[in-house]
């Protein structure tokens, strides 16, 4: 009988610059994104990384609840009991949890013990979870608010050619018409057959969305996202009810009892579930079965180099986002593509292995 | 024209400890609480102190937040735009917040602005509000749930001898008619005129939550507070349609919205918002609207220091809780009762001023 116990919680924060500033609607400009790491050692020499990210704000948090509140709890557990932990860490920090910081501290912990897991079995996460498939429908979105028109166009044509088939903007200018002209010129350069999605970062009001949905109803958009406050799930079933663009939603949820609120109210077309923040592969994979209960599209958001493995092994999957933080360029294995669908890595683990050498100058403080 | 810029942001994070190990339903044991203060110094001369307060986890992020996040978008703005600093905390958080811990760090700055709004008013806080009383009606509110059933009476006889015309209990044993037992005895020692409240933490199934309401429907119970999972908002609805007595909760809905979904499907009979974790005075007296436009009692959880000014100014006030964390006992004016009922502090400020005294023996950082 092998002894599983946790013997070693590391954790790290780093600060990753961007290439250049990020803007969408609502969270102004991005000029870095945060990473926060917790690697996992067992006694009987097995260990894994698991990690959350932010876009600049609150990873300094999130490592204290890591090292502060769970580290000592975690030490002498059975790794392999990953529910019991996912438990355990949410009633620990109930009080002040119920999602926010406390969802994304989970997700780095449940990442990590995902790890070990698909480690020990020496089989990819893709399988160690069903394995429908080893790669999934993909898509680039932008962050691109703030390009000029002509920025914007040579942004999606970079994309179109790395082989994307599936485009997202940003939406929510102070004008929405020039939001319509922006589509418009998009769907212009893509073509009709591509798949196309607009993301407002919940910047309009229900009425201006509204608007917006019948105004854009002409361009053959996939879906539009996050309209209105992610808060607001009545809203949306208002506005799914007055459009004729599917709605998704679910980066800001980040409790399952949020997305059933969702799934009870808001009338989506997709769901698009983060596992650095919903509480990691478990809180995914919970999410995942709602989506297949009530027959929604599984999509993601972010970290598409670890999502990229959950979505190739659910039958219902959507789309994968590949985000504009590029977290998998600083891994060992960035994101591979082929004839438009990304790939699911094939080794052991979760395929998430951090290149020492392109992270570490980004290190604020460790473990 | 006077200089209201902040000048000066100081954060303190203190674990103070417990007389005796306190435990509920889902918390399990409580051996401390955590406080972490936050002192905000404008150019004008002003100053004032917020707080906030956890069951014992989480409080060092609280205090990352403060420091790490808030404090240097704080320097240079002016501190009497309360509001506009409360949304620009809302929003500069909001991916990684919507309540959970962001809404504690919120809390903590948003009460010392109005400290610092008192103090150059140079009027009580119940009075700056709007100054319906300057009292308000109060319960004590025991952590007893692990007390034998001699020692749960004599700590009610306790509250009687202190002037408490008003009790809570907590409820949630394994076997159910334990609760029972426990609210007869508790209602036999009372007698049937003073106020009686039960507590489960949210730790019933709905089915149990029915049969015990059912089951202690003859004791005469004020409310029945969090009897399931305080994110099941429909649940709270169909035990408030199959029971007699009236529910309460609130402490644990830390955002506006959360408190719409509670007041839209949860047939409340009372709602109690902690202005430590809701987003301070501001995001207390939001609750409070909207409590007033649905007609429910407005009443409190925990910090009974500062929860009595905010109660005593408002008509449609309901019980201020005095909690088991004597925060106020660290304090130079512990709360005050007369006739059974709270007084509100009649100082300039918020009432509220630590005493370095006694709690620096417990600080473990500050800045």
């Amino acid at each position: 009988m092998t002894d599983r116990r946790i013997t070693k919680v590391k954790t790290g924060y780093y600060r990753i610059p961007l290439a250049e500033i990020l803007s969408d609607a609502k969270h102004g400009d991005h000029t870095h994104f945060e990473l926060i790491t917790c690697t996992i050692e067992c006694a009987d020499g097995y260990a894994g990384t698991g990690y959350t990210y932010t876009g600049g704000k609150g990873g300094r948090a999130i490592y204290s609840l890591i090292e502060d509140e769970y580290k000592s709890g975690l030490l002498g557990q059975d790794s392999s009991k990953i529910r019991d932990i996912w438990q355990s860490m949410y009633w620990d920090l109930h009080y002040v949890g119920r999602g926010g910081l406390v969802s994304f501290a989970m997700s780095a912990i449940d990442i990590a013990l995902w790890d070990i897991h698909c480690h020990r079995l020496q089989q990819p996460l893709h399988q160690v979870l069903g394995g429908a498939s080893d790669r999934t429908l993909c898509y680039a979105g932008g962050i691109d608010l703030n390009f000029h028109i002509d920025k914007l166009l040579s942004n999606i044509s970079g994309y179109l050619e790395k082989g994307f088939e599936a485009v997202k903007i940003k939406v929510g200018k102070d004008d929405y018409k020039e939001d319509v002209a922006r589509v418009e010129a998009v769907r212009e350069l893509i073509g009709n057959q591509r798949v196309f999605m607009v993301d407002a970062n919940y910047s309009l009001s229900e009425s201006r969305a509204i608007e917006f949905g019948k105004a854009i109803s002409h361009c053959n958009i996939a879906w539009f996202e996050e309209p209105t406050m992610p808060d607001e799930y009545a809203s949306y079933g208002r506005i799914a009810d007055a459009i004729d663009i599917p709605l998704a939603m679910g980066e800001n949820l980040h409790t399952q009892q949020e997305f059933e609120l969702a799934v009870a109210h808001s009338k989506l077309g997709f769901v698009q579930p983060d596992a650095s923040n919903i509480g990691g592969i478990t809180g995914f994979m919970q999410v995942a079965e709602l989506a297949k209960l009530h027959g929604l599209p599984l999509c993601s958001h972010g970290m598409q180099e670890l999502h990229v493995s959950l979505l190739a092994s659910q039958p219902h999957a959507g789309y994968l986002e590949v985000h504009s933080f590029p977290i998998d360029q600083y891994t060992k294995s960035p994101l591979k593509l082929h004839q438009g669908q990304a790939l699911a890595p094939t080794n052991p683990g979760i395929g998430v292995e951090f290149d020492p050498q392109l992270i570490t100058p980004h290190l604020v403080k460790s473990s």
